[in-house]
């Protein structure tokens, strides 16, 4: 009974081997050869790999800045996100000043419970620190929540203090939680801001030029060490440069437990995309923080990849249209809305510079997409492998497939991708979610907002 | 048709899971629920964990040292092996001084085929190097031996210079080879050495004092630089120090491929072994090249394992009755000869020590005793996982068993053991070998050397 | 014509001589063999050292803490200096909040002008950052003030933040000015002893355990990597760690300026100092910040002297009696205020437990508690050395006579030692301020106070 | 009596003041104001720098290579050595195997006594290591000669194993010697030196590409840990990279005393020096072991010098003419003799390009090239400084002065200079030796050899 896969080539983060794989229901129940007499339905995948659907632990969909709201909302994004394989997200829901914890969770399921075409959870974003929120973490961790994140820069607004981190850190160490940082110091970025700003300098470029590569620095190696005089673990969100994996090295080397994630903009783009020819504003497509780096930096994180030293990677997925939101800092690079579109195609940039071109293996790309971030964010075993009993949530990735990213032909609800023509080696054919099909030759198949909302275990649970 | 494994634990490097295995032949056939009305035979094994066969890629059987021939031959060690639930080993043919590398390789051949219980690969080890051996190590990549050894300890033996060091490394990159070096300065062990009997310093303690960990870290920062000249990966056997493990981490993020193997005795003893109550000789039974060091060898190993620096926990089993062969040095620790026994409890040891005390996942236990030996070797995917397709190599571990090891139960064929009293949580029940039953309620079971000589493929093969 | 001081050996930071010296006036005038012929008055140092007078860069004198006021005023604290072989202090005047520069600066002549003992200068502490401060730093550098200090600890009273850091050392870089830090992170510290005070830890040692060393590490790489985002030199007040230490090497290796002070209480005592027998409040006494640390740290501290890496030795005098002001704290170790007294016995100390025992030359001592801090803080030629031409600051050391440290035969005015019964093997016999002779035979025999205010050259205008 | 300088600056290691000296005999006797009345000639040196004499540990001079002669014998070498302000010279006195040391020293009294004009000492050069080696090193001792060199480059001819290393540095421990090593791993070299060759590689610039950078790192930090397991000091000659110079930081930082030396070269030049236009074969004036390097490498050995973490700055000077004797290479780079002149020119050269361009202070020029030198072999106080009672080497340099380094100009006996064209600011005016003006008006003016051989004292003697 159930589907049968037909003839593929299933890869987890260690095997890669040809078996026909059997569903029933939400599950993978058999994994073995010839199994196309045990099935209902039977689905060749002949010359495919078939991986365990992708996981994108760091997107922003409906998130209001202030001044503008993301291009893409949890409708559109997660239909960006199966189409590219990703099965899950992970959100930031965001506690506003003034706010509880529970108040901002629940803005969130607001924002995706019924809209969503993939599965998805939230992590928590806590802006304000007081004893209240503090205990409001535990709660998070029975909703589900067991992540949290800080952010070092954004001063005024979402920065907040080495006291908060340290005691958010000592708190997460005793309830089994996880906490991301945005590692940029926001004190050197808003004085040098304001300097570029007086000084007449307006253009994109000043963006990168005010987040220099040693703010990244000195934000991860001042919250690795407040993570160790805390005796907790770290993830660090986003990490571009290398200085900052440097800082990660060293303190995995005195015995603290970090973790490090990257996103495919800083391993296959850089900083010379903000003198872009085609238009003088053109760089501000690429306004993101922390910015794009220099190819050193893009060659030690590719290095990190290969050492096992960074976990996982992510899109940051933050869209905004260049006509109408980015448009906003015209005259002032500081009004740019920060952010750019990758949800849509994550697995399919890293197959084809990563796999292809033998930089890492197709296992490492599983463990890096899918397998190391649901063992870190409580999703695994359920998500995050390909293994009797999980969840069957499986991208069929046809590799003599080859295409070309390019906004006209994109998912996501954005005007541009900064991926614009780049070709493709290999294609997202099939993708099923739970075992419903939701893609079926690269076109989603599935009207209703079929996403579910997982809820996590926290460290704890999991026995690390 | 075939057996049916049913009702366990299958774990994996990265996988644990509830599922059925059902083998026919040599192979795993298919993984799924409820496979029992598929297989002809059914074994339970409820409430045990299923493992890959594991690997130890260091051993020394039958190898005579010049003044005495190791305890253990293939037939014995290989008995120790399967029971220990390990079911490749792969040791080292070496090459005596005048020898061409095939002569060498035929000598093992023949002390290994059809006699051994488990199956087997070589190393070749190279002690003189010269142009002819260099072309030699093309037809060793014929024979299945795309790994080779070196000895920067031995001074007049076993011992070859950095030339030698490094055109086997720019040769090896050539070919697709992985070289393996034992790395201590055999020179200033020397000097020590004279030293220390021309002192009267004959106790087996001076054993350790002569090899001190700082020669163990010369040596392993000097092959990793001449690694990074020669542009080739490396393999460090037999790990035993702090400072060795930072040197391999400096090279590791200098971007060269450095791989490196510890040993349980590293991880579970320490030097105060060679100051044994029971009597002034009974540190004979802990002289082994490297020795064994201290706490902070120790923290720091499982910490480089911790953070995956580390890639296979191999014995170096070369193993001597402390009854007439250690004692032979009794009166000059100098002659005593060097090696422990180790093979038939790895697996068990790292278990209790490692898995049920927190400090490594039981996927990290089959990582590092199986899955890293595998890929860096050759034998991956026929070796090192459970997965369809490859060999039906399993070891059924019942976690809830609880054993002491001790000389007198063991099946290796040696006086003593070093883990002598050592109380086990967790044993190794059942195992199969490519699909037959070898091992039953932790006894042996087939009265053939049942194990074959396993061909491994090059680096260049796997496409690394 | 003059005084001739007859028959001692002059040190400097580099050469050890036996020879005459000539003073006229304020001035050396003349160094050489056989000049009593030359001098009026020919006073005999045969067999003693005739050192520069030393510089004490850290000192606090008649410091109101909020809630008390050191023991030691400029009377009293430069006459401890004086007889200790210290003709120079430079002593924090203090910006209080709201208050300009230069009222700050203002106060603190107030405080010392017409009652020093020796010659002084200020260092000028900034506690509240904006661009009129900014600008007026300015001014500091007219009034002979090129050095300035920050505090990273002491949250809500005296800590600044990294945007008011990273711009002072912007606007240093660009005026010539050198800032020391305090280098602990104080939101750490701040949580910490909250905490300890909730769960009714109150006694000394907690002072200790709520500032840890990874707190001063976190502070000073922290700072190292805002001095080098700014371009700018920094000095790194009373370092006490290892780890800090080596966060400071590490700066250097990048090429950053970076300059470091430790004190003798960190060299020679460590934390078991809380633990004292004597009493179970005796702890207070060693309570100060960065508290005392540990074996490895003190081990650590003196080879980082030995290897150049630490520029100068001060004492961090500030004074308070431990009856009727230590004692403030007896149920609260926060209430105890932060400070111990050192001033006088620096040299001593350093000699005996420095020289003496071959840890250093007496050229470093000379370098380590003179020199170094002269060039640095715009004091040399005038200070710092024993040459023709600077000022007659001359300290005779008896190498021959012992004693010992002890609150009863001090001069500092405090009821209390942290060196008390420390054994002295060599004796500051005579002290000449400017050609005057303040200091004979370990006696005071000025009744005036005769030390002036030495305004200080900036690092523009010493051409570095 | 005697003479007095009158009216110039005497600078020091560390000071740097307005005074006039007398000299009496040999020695300095008096240094004050108005000195004049006192002396038998006056010599105005108004608006000079007066510097003590230059000392050069590292020169090559009369040397036999086998298949040619050094053009500088101890003659022509020191005649150089004194027009460009060098009073001694450290050669290399060299046993050849089978030799004893004794034998090896008589061979350079031969070639330097009655011979030199500077004042000259030898280090012993050990290439044949033995027992009775090991023991005639105290005999040198008694020569005066307590500084030792060994090579761990030139496999077959000087290059010495391991545990001669270990073994001499621990006898040097014992009786207070300093041994220099050459760092370059010598197999290494030689195995791409044949390869070059076998590949018809001839070029010149070959030998810069068998001699990669890391060939000398690894040498580096090799000879660091065997002295770290001999407990013993350690001089690492002629640093050239920047590698090599990490490798000695990580070493002090462990407490290991590493001191170290570079020449004019490394910080002057670069490897596009063997890609000269002037012809295809102008880069074999530039073969000298170890190579000109990259400008990372220059940078960073500036960088080590403003950090006191390289100690002395020598020439190598090791002359070879470009027509006639380089030549014998022009179809081999390995024929070509190694080697570049440069002992004339050390001074001038770095301050021009260290302290007139703001690199170093001319203290920190003192210390370089004079002082550190005389405190590491021995000839402290007796030279490198001005001090009353030290011999009365004085180099007194005209800053105002420019010219401009020319073979045409020059007095080593060598047909071309690797400075050709260098302007220079700042020019030597007079010299005096032991109080015997040897340069006057930049022209040598004694007709006798008056250099003396300077017995030295061990590290022993002067109490390190």
């Amino acid at each position: 009974m159930g589907i049968v896969l037909k003839g593929g080539k299933i890869v987890t983060a260690v095997d890669t081997y040809e078996s026909d794989i059997r569903i029933e229901g939400e599950k993978v129940i058999s994994i073995g050869k010839d199994l196309e007499k045990e099935g209902d339905e039977i689905i060749s995948v002949e010359g495919c790999y078939l991986l365990p659907g992708a996981i994108d632990p760091h997107t922003h969909f409906d998130l209001d800045t202030g001044s503008t709201v993301t291009a893409d909302d949890f409708c559109s994004g997660t239909k960006a996100a199966i189409i590219g394989g990703t099965t899950t997200i992970l959100d930031f829901a965001t506690q506003n000043k003034g706010e509880s914890l529970k108040e901002g969770l629940n803005n969130w399921h607001k924002k995706a419970d019924n809209k969503s075409y993939c599965d998805y959870g939230f992590h928590m974003a806590i802006t304000d620190w007081n004893e209240k929120v503090c205990a409001e973490m535990e709660d998070m961790i029975k909703e589900g929540v067991p992540s949290f994140k800080m952010y070092m820069a954004y001063k005024n607004t979402l920065q907040v203090d080495d006291g908060s981190i340290f005691s958010a850190l000592r708190k997460g160490k005793e309830i089994g939680a996880l906490i991301g940082f945005h590692c940029e110091n926001g004190d050197v970025i808003d004085t040098l801001v304001k300097e570029a700003k007086n000084n007449g300098n307006i253009h994109p470029r000043y963006h990168a030029i005010t987040r220099p590569a040693a703010a990244e620095r000195e934000a991860i190696s001042r919250v690795i060490q407040l993570a160790e005089m805390a005796d907790s673990p770290v993830y660090i969100v986003h990490l571009s440069t290398k200085d900052g994996l440097e800082s990660i090295i060293d303190g995995k080397k005195r015995g603290i437990k970090v973790y490090s994630e990257t996103c495919p903009q800083y391993l296959l783009l850089d900083d010379s995309c903000y003198e872009s020819e085609e238009g003088s504003f053109n760089g501000a497509k690429y306004v993101m923080s922390p910015p794009l780096r220099k190819d050193i930096d893009k060659d030690a994180l590719w290095r990190g990849i290969q050492n096992s030293e960074i976990d996982t990677i992510a899109t940051d997925h933050c869209s905004f249209n260049y006509k109408g939101q980015k448009d906003m800092g015209i005259d002032d690079f500081s009004k740019i809305p920060n952010g750019a579109p990758g949800v849509e195609h994550r697995l399919s940039l890293l197959y084809t510079n990563g796999v292809v071109n033998g930089k890492i293996t197709i296992n490492d790309l599983v463990a890096l997409t899918s397998t190391n971030a649901a063992k870190l964010f409580g999703l695994f075993p359920q998500k995050g492998t390909i293994a009797v009993g999980c969840d069957a949530d499986i991208v069929v990735l046809n590799p003599k497939e080859r295409w070309m990213v390019s906004a006209e032909n994109q998912t996501q609800r954005v005007d541009y991708t900064p991926y614009e023509g780049f070709e493709q080696e290999g294609r997202i054919k099939d993708v099923f979610l739970r075992g419903k099909q939701v893609v079926r030759d690269s076109k989603i198949v599935t009207e209703e907002p079929v996403g579910k909302y997982i809820p996590r275990k926290s460290l704890l649970e999991k026995g690390e």
